[in-house]
């Protein structure tokens, strides 16, 4: 069920303002050349996210069900189609980052175009198919402004001048419980969506899963512990990897998180303030799957399964970082994809991939469930991914 | 446990003799020239193989248990290590098929070495640890000679003569049952090992699985199938992939499984006696995860996880082919790697891979056990791959 | 010497403001985030170029020769350093496109506080050396706008939307003379510099040359006639390639000149009034080496050399587009680098380039002069190329 | 001319026989296995030689001249043609070391096949047409001489086992003559060759070259000498380098001339005989073109080109190892290919290439005169490579 307290008392033409604004909210403190690059091919330029966001709601919304809506720009529909086979060709997404125009302005004009030609669509009650639609779009914008902050990140802090992306951001702190590891018994649990209001297809269906008794940590490993690990020798020993994972930290020269610098002796750590010495009561952050494997087999421990976490999910606080689990990215039990192009919304990513619970710092509140499924390959760093161990 | 009919009778020194000699037997029809070659990454010359298995007694029962013994030569340590970090420096994978030298001979004089020495060793009853570690030699040399056999098939099947391995091979026929799907109930299954013979780590520990009612084919998919699929365009229709296998399709223009040929509109097919048509009432082989999930998707269905496998597999007739399975190869409940060398065996292979099961026509006799988890990556054809349906 | 039309009067305080003016005026059209991206290694965003040739008044004049100067920002140094090893450490080249910050508006205020300390600076007349630093600055700033014509090219003729750069630029037009090829004897010439004004250390010095005769077009090879190369299929026989040039044309798929595009079965050309049709009467533009010489090889004559196109260039008009010679890209006998960063010019880059000869509609008029050498691997085509045949 | 000692008196039946044994003296010493591997693509395996040399007699006289001769085996023209894509398909040059089939066995069969033909063939007197193809035979197998000579060096010494290819192969030694530089006179020299024996295409036509007065070495620099450039930090300096060579360098990790190994502290090179000290007092040898010019750079001086080289060879004494030039490798004046598919011998090549003069140890004799061209790309070091300095 989605979180009653903020989306309950709003109509949906209301939630759509909402939703779209709060995307302009967070691309506020930007240059215009922030919105511009690409530095890695998983990163977005954030000027990509705003014009695909907007073409999301015209191609699957305007075009179909309004009749006698005008098409913006067709050229747009190559610009921002993201991996949508279905709806004709693409810019490949390695040359996003290539694309000077459509400009941020020009862009903001197809925003407002397709923003006015929805508040008027609104203005009627739309069909149950198009009720559905739009929730699925709010949940996608809400997706890609998670997308945005992690992007934005990456392109600030990976250039070398180390701008801050707003002093008046505050990431929100986290207090360790210091309690013992949660027992939890061997049996039956359900997993899965099972509430009533919007939820992904890859939450679908509730269904059974029998787990070993296990014990499951209150808390995220903390940058704290993580140093333990790096100061170890933990980079360098083969024992504690996958060969996957010990063949990526040796090509690509990894000794530390993402956004970590050694400056003088000293561990520094990017953030959305600048520079900042690490704080080392905080949970550790931007590390791939492969160095969260590693740190748990150097603890002579494990990663939780999803199925764990999600059982265990209400007796531990969560919500600050996502979490890697064990589990590769599968359907469940009786997973149907939709028909047409909303179908490859997730389906088609379910291989070699890993699960990946919980919610970050920079997630949409609607998105924090026990339920809500993420997925990343076992390399990627990018996201505010974190450890919490099990034994 | 492992198959009585063969080994009970045996004493270890009988089946350490058994067991390399059918290596020998494997590669009797090679020429030199056959011995050396490595065409792909996946593939190793043969005659590292056999310096390989060699090795492998070597190292881990000879240096260590016999007093007195001399090691052949300790350059072959660095040549014939294959992925044990543990034990020194190693010729990198990618370079196997550059090295001449040891030759052939020179390999079989070390092989005669080790034999006599290990036939010496083996005159007093070994202690239970070098019992164990004997078994596992025979399991890896059997799993070498499985891929003895493939890396054989992919030398000569991709070398443009398309040779004969011999003549004298005869693959075993399948015939289809015809019969309907099997229905297996939900509830709470028992997977993994419980005999008293050997098994690989992974196999363990016995531990049970919720399962969800579904219907499991009791023939593998055949060939005049697949070439329905193949017919109706579905190499070129994305709808039926996964993302990533559909950019692994687009890149290297997979159009049917790997040895297959269209010679004047007819199809070919690379076996063991050259090339020949394609058998259309047998089960198809050599294909990807990719297209294994590819077929299924096509036909409204699924591959089976692991589990349901394991499950229904007192059911229905197996060991033609390995079938690709849905799950991730990851650890069971409690798994626990051994310490040291030996440790490296399985674990560290535990991400990025699917498993299968079954067993295949070049497998070794005492590995066909319903338990047995073989895995790799979804995009590898090489190995006797196969399609079972699931819906 | 130089082309005293233009200079000759000039101050060297006003002729440092006039260069500097110029490459702002370049930049005028075009919108912020054209001067951010880097489609492929070779162009560089305009941004860069921007600050890059500050920071060479920076580096080499004011911070060694003007007492008190107080550097602008000691990281600009890490960023707009081009290719300089002496001068520590630099964003490497791939990079560039990368970095948002500095933002365009920071780099012009970069651009303003040197333009007024190198204002103030040449109040007074400087040294010789400081002399000699200076005309390398505006040299090297002109070659700069020659890259930034062709880099905001590329930029916008690689975009999807095929913006226009500006409507008021006009392109010059060439006519044919239609006269037959011109006749040089046999003999001894003199090729390099030998004016009194500035030229590039790659020019020097002037020696004696022995051509055997030879017949050189008066013209520059046209559209239309590039056009009949096409279509006979010049593109897909490999007889008139060199073998790395065929490996580059089947690699790439080339099938016609960079900017060309085939629309509806007729022949546009990205120009900077945005998509026109192919002008036949034109020299063919921005083909690669490769091409040149395999248009020529199918016409059955060659390139010149270039000590065969300096010796015949008065009897000719040039100056439309560089011209690909046979000539390898090699120091003139006695060529001397220039000790410390400045050495680092042209030197180092002499190996495995080819000479282009003349000037381009967008090169600097300064930089027209016959002994002028420009310089590119052969596969490159983002610069004004063309071909001159020899027979 | 032709190096009238050895080939005059014989007809053009013994010179055939003369040079197909020579090459089957030069594999006499390998084992089976050294004729099938391909370490890296510049090497072809030696059985891979041994067929390409008979095919081409084979394709380029026996089928075309010999009335009734029946191919081979028409799947060879695959196997061993080499780049003549005139004459159809081949195996991709990279692939030529996966490839066990045909066996050397095999390959020795349609050896004898074709010399049987041959020799019949020549119990005629041919056309003169066929004695031009016959002498480029013989030195098109000479040149393969020379590359099995230093690919089975590449082979051997590659190997981890390092053993030697013969004990009783003698490495000519060079003295030095300790006497000064030779002084050339500024003028006009003749350049190509101009007697009436054999040359091939590229060095015709004798040509007038205006060459600067220069000074050039009488004797190749020494490993002793090129030990002080490595110990100065001659591979840490980019000031020496070119800046393509500097980042061959750095990416390869160069620090001294392939086949040099620092072991405890003392440089040793593998040579025919196996793994020895370096000989101080001997050339250098195997070094890149970018070597050779940075250590020219460091001494202050240059390499010669082309046209000083053969200027003054009389002068000095060459033919331990070829000498990297300054010149590109280009047509000479008048420069014309030959039709069909010999015409694809040497001009294809002409591009980013550097021109080797002089002659190696293990170059056939005929090839030892003062006009011949040798080429390779910048990087390569596999062929005897020295330096020659001139001032």
């Amino acid at each position: 069920m989605e979180t009653a307290t903020y989306t309950e008392q709003l109509t949906l033409a209301e939630r759509y303002i909402k939703v779209r604004k709060h995307t302009e909210k967070i691309c506020a403190p930007l240059q215009t050349e922030d919105y511009v690059v690409q530095p890695v091919v998983d990163v977005s330029p954030p000027k990509w996210h705003i014009g695909h966001t907007t073409w999301f709601f015209e191609t699957f919304i305007l075009k179909p069900y309004f009749m006698g809506y005008q098409e913006y720009n067709a050229e747009f529909n190559y610009v921002f189609n993201s991996y949508y086979e279905t709806v004709g060709n693409r810019v490949i997404r390695t040359d996003r980052g290539n694309l000077s125009r459509p400009t941020v302005i020009d862009i903001m004009r197809y925003r407002e175009y397709v923003d006015d030609a929805m508040n008027k669509f609104l203005c009627e009650e739309p069909s149950e198919e198009v009720k559905e639609l739009l929730v699925l779009g709010f949940n996608h914008e809400e997706q890609h402004q998670e997308l945005l902050y992690t992007d934005i990140k990456y392109i600030l802090g990976h250039n070398p001048l180390f701008p801050a992306y707003s002093h008046e951001y505050h990431s929100p702190k986290v207090e360790k419980t210091d309690e013992d590891f949660i027992m939890m018994d061997e049996g039956i649990y359900e997993i899965g969506f099972n509430g009533d209001g919007f939820c992904f297809d890859n939450e679908l269906n509730r269904h059974k899963v029998y787990l070993n008794a296990y014990e499951i940590s209150p808390d995220l490993v903390t940058n704290a512990e993580y140093l333990e690990f790096i100061n170890s020798g933990g980079y360098h020993d083969f024992r504690h990897w996958h060969a996957e994972g010990w063949d990526w930290v040796n090509t690509n020269k990894v000794e530390a998180p993402l956004y970590w610098h050694l400056i003088h002796g000293e561990w520094y750590n990017y953030t959305y303030n600048g520079l900042e010495p690490v704080e080392m009561k905080q949970p550790v952050c931007h590390i791939s799957y492969f160095e969260a494997y590693a740190f748990a087999a150097w603890k002579g421990m494990r990663l939780a399964t999803e199925f764990e976490w999600e059982a265990a999910s209400a007796q531990f606080g969560w919500g600050k970082s996502w979490e890697w689990t064990e589990s590769s990215y599968l359907p469940y039990p009786g997973f149907a994809k939709a028909p047409g192009a909303i179908g490859e919304y997730n389906g088609k990513f379910m291989v070699n991939q890993k699960v990946l619970r919980g919610a970050s710092e920079v997630t949409s509140p609607g998105h924090s469930r026990a339920t809500y499924r993420n997925f990343f390959q076992t390399h990627l760093r990018w996201q505010f991914t974190g450890i919490r161990l099990v034994r």
